[in-house]
């Protein structure tokens, strides 16, 4: 292209006169966090009525704003001379608007507000049929699970979301100024990570047979006979060329009738093949599914959790962590439990347990010292609506060592135990239930706490053997509230101990050659944690069900959107 | 409990004597960057070793140690009397060792060096059977995709993994300090997205299915005769029941009778429950496979882009975005596909096309900014190995507007080429071609380009129609090396109008409603875009196959680990 041409194709990139001018909108949290010292500014706000009414006879409105950047609504006033006013007032109804930010009255300790002089837009709501009700009638928890597509619009589940965000925020936050690396583990796996938990499957054996029925009713399947017809063809094909070379016909006729039978050929092949699909799920012989016929070439599932996959990283660049989806099919209807939920997992090379400890502690003070100073108006939402110990508990564990005890010293303190009666009897080998945990975080030391050194029948292959060869070097992390919000170990580094372990668990080896590499080749000391984020976020909100801290949750029979 | 045995429990849990005591490891990153104002220091560091070599007739040995933190190798220096060398110097061994930061020799531009007092640890390798070849024989990045679990440790894949890194730290940086949330939308979905591409589906059903029938070989179902012959026990029980009442029996002996009576009706209805199941996936009466008995007690997927479902939180939270995991059950084995990768989707309310524009153009630049600031080494690793233009791409990006043109005009700009000739012709209402983004980005303005404003029927239902009723508000940021780096839109947000979309898309209503409600309801203006993570990563770093930039990469026939 010449360089006019250029030139001229770039005066031809117009400054989009064709398009609608960009919006320039200022959100309610910093009109409001500006307070006073905006006054007189004219600003354009945008957000959602949650409650209007109108005053002075009809001739203005006072309308509460809210566009989700924080817990606060902005009042908005709006003469009737700028705009209908019943069209504004139904709770849910969207506006954007122009105005000035005024002073509170004097004396008051009002926010500022606005006064509009232009509506700009307006999405109206038919207040009769809008699924949330106005003001003080609330839909419960449980209904607005219902409206899972309308719900983030609560003032509770907006909470929620911000501090499920600053909490996301944080956590990456936290890791890179601590030098790791994030490190996106895969969702779809064929690694069986040692019977976690139930895994859903990933396929596409049910659409390729719906494609093979699809296309066997539009097209049949060729029947015997068609084929014999074929071969039938084949033979005359055949016979022909032996008639014309036994003749010494030339070259060219010959070829011409090879070329016509090794057409025939074709077609007899490409019938058998067809004659072959069979509708429905492919199967071998034995009557199995066939799933070298799937996508993956074999069976793959939902990973349950990344640490097996996050270990080849670790144990290459240090200290590196995963944030992302895992998955459990377990048909569990608990408020603590979901089949699709998020978990952080850091693993660290040249870590003991002890490392692990000191990063998982920093690690969960540094979360809640984070929701103290960066969302305390939601954290204030909460203890007024939902759990009056929030901040308290958030303050207690930001700025509280953690108590660190062994396991045989936690059953022994907890078989001492008078004037409580637990459900699960405790005696040194069981694993701790919720109720012993939770004794432990806040009856008996009232803070949070590490347990270590676990009996190594109930725990995982992966993890460290001690050298009294009874127990292994696991951490669980219990806080007051949800007790185990943090699992980890060091991870078994020796080769010949693991394999060993690997085969007592009853597993094969053949499947787990790659995770033996790691310890073949410049094996190193490492451990790791994981933390349920949806736990971590039941613990800072004091929210009592799991569904409701996530924003799609999926359990069974229920998947919405 | 009481407070003297409140005391003994705290006394219990002591410093923890019982575990070996944290490490303190320095990462080689902080050494170099001190460079000599560290010298003289004792640390402790831990890394592989890239090259080890014995000199001095074997007295000392040179070790470039990497601990993944930076491209950089650190020199460590270790004298034979402080540990056999044989055992330190192979390639892919770990050491973990403490020694004195040394000033590099005086007049050279060396960095600094470690002189090695003690060998804390050590993992050793067989240098014959390392997978990783020592030194300059370099497997080809085809071959290290078959050892993925260990391919990190090598310059390229770290370097990439470090890139990647920052970039999503940019990335949730960049959306915090302009005020969106990030919001986890569903990874198993059962909404079907307009059919962005194949889906690959959930289930539960093989492993059923498996369960079934191992209990029905432990325990095989009752036969006809069997749950006959408990008929007849039903029959005679009854019969007992009758000749008790009708002898006028106490109430003790007639309600005993009917206690039998009972359990064998009982016994019956389970042997019923038992003779139905079935081994294999659970059909319906026609045939079709009973997705109800699957465990979302429908079809589930993998989602294919997380837009539909953050709208709901844009129509309510006003700036948000996504970041996950998204798929495709394509049969692409393409250098630029992949069945699983990650998304950034940002989703804006109240805003038009224009400000979708300008948000992706600060994104964009800011990543490319971020890069050049924080992973200046790794950059030039890519420039000196990879791609000599790739700083310089991203200077370009970060410090030039984009040029923007609507498709009508692109159209005419490619009609007019001289000079070159596209595979693909050109016309108005084709979707551009890779070969077209590329030549009007690299070629004609050398600079990123945005598309807008493109025809209705290549684009998706949910884009918000023109005035000119035939083009709809969709964008796309063009860049060179990869061409389409961005697709966003202006979102319908008219009921009525978006309604009529769906079904001209040839689709339901029904599923849809929840999508609907969003402009039943305070329904706002909004727009939104979608960024392929590992396409940015390509563009960044002048990789080549997208299979080197995700860790663990998944396509038809692979998905390693």
């Amino acid at each position: 292209m010449a360089a006019d041409a250029v030139a001229a194709a770039m005066a031809a990139s117009s400054l989009c006169d064709d398009l609608e001018p960009a919006t320039v909108r200022t959100c309610i949290r910093d009109v409001l966090a500006a307070g006073a010292a905006r006054a007189g500014e004219r600003v354009v706000v945008g957000g959602w009525v949650r409650t209007g009414r109108e005053q002075g006879k009809g001739t203005f409105a006072f309308l509460e704003l809210s566009d989700g950047s924080c817990v606060s609504t902005l009042q908005v006033i709006v003469d009737a001379a700028v705009h209908p006013l019943a069209r504004l007032t139904a709770t849910g109804t969207s506006v954007l608007v122009e105005g000035e930010i005024k002073e509170p009255p004097e004396g008051t300790k009002q926010n500022v507000e606005l006064k509009v002089s232009r509506v700009l837009e307006v999405g109206e709501v038919d207040a009769a049929a809008y699924p949330l009700p106005k003001g003080k009638v609330k839909l419960t928890l449980e209904k607005l699970r219902d409206v899972v597509h309308l719900r983030s619009r609560t003032n509770t589940i907006g909470a929620v979301a911000r501090i499920r965000h600053q909490l996301a925020y944080a956590t990456h936050r936290f890791f890179e100024e601590n030098r790791f690396l994030y490190v996106h583990t895969p969702i779809i796996t064929t690694s069986d990570c040692e019977g976690a938990g139930e895994m859903f499957q990933v396929t596409t054996l049910f659409s390729q047979a719906e494609k093979t029925e699809k296309e066997l009713k539009e097209n049949p399947a060729p029947s015997e006979s068609e084929i014999e017809a074929a071969k039938v063809i084949v033979k005359e094909k055949g016979d022909a060329v032996a008639q014309l070379k036994a003749a010494k016909a030339s070259k060219q006729d010959i070829s011409a009738a090879v070329d016509v039978l090794n057409r025939a050929k074709e077609h007899v092949s490409k019938l058998e093949e067809r004659s072959k699909l069979k509708p429905g799920i492919p199967c071998r012989d034995d009557g199995s599914i066939a799933f070298e016929n799937d996508f993956f070439k074999r069976q793959a599932f939902l990973t349950v959790s990344g640490q097996l996959q996050v270990e080849t990283y670790a144990c290459a660049l240090s200290s590196v962590y995963t944030f992302g989806p895992t998955f459990r099919a377990e048909n569990s209807h608990t408020s603590r439990h979901l089949a699709e939920f998020w978990m952080v997992e850091p693993e660290i090379a040249f870590a003991n347990l002890q490392d692990d400890m000191n990063c998982a502690e920093k690690y969960v003070q540094y979360l809640c010292k984070w929701l103290l100073d960066h969302c305390r108006e939601d954290m204030e939402f909460m203890v007024k609506n939902y759990d009056k110990s929030a901040i308290e508990r958030l303050e207690l564990v930001s700025s509280t060592p953690f108590v660190r005890i062994s396991y045989t010293k936690a059953v022994e303190l907890l078989k001492n135990v008078t004037g409580k009666k637990f459900d699960n009897k405790v005696e040194w080998g069981i694993d701790l239930a919720s109720e012993h945990e939770r004794y432990l975080t806040e009856d008996i030391f009232k803070k949070p706490v590490i347990v270590y050194n676990y009996p190594k029948g109930i725990k995982a292959f992966y993890m460290r053997l001690n050298d009294d060869d009874k127990t292994v070097a696991a951490m669980d992390v219990l806080v007051p509230k949800v007790g185990e919000l943090v699992g980890g170990s060091q991870r078994e580094e020796r080769l010949d101990v693991l394999k060993q372990r690997i085969l007592d668990a009853g597993l094969p080896l053949e499947p787990y050659e790659w995770y033996l590499d790691l310890r073949r080749f410049g094996s190193v000391k490492h451990s790791g944690f994981g933390l349920g984020f949806e736990r971590m976020i039941l613990f800072a909100t004091g929210m009592e069900n799991i569904r409701d801290v996530i924003p799609f949750p999926r359990y069974p029979g229920r998947a919405d959107l």
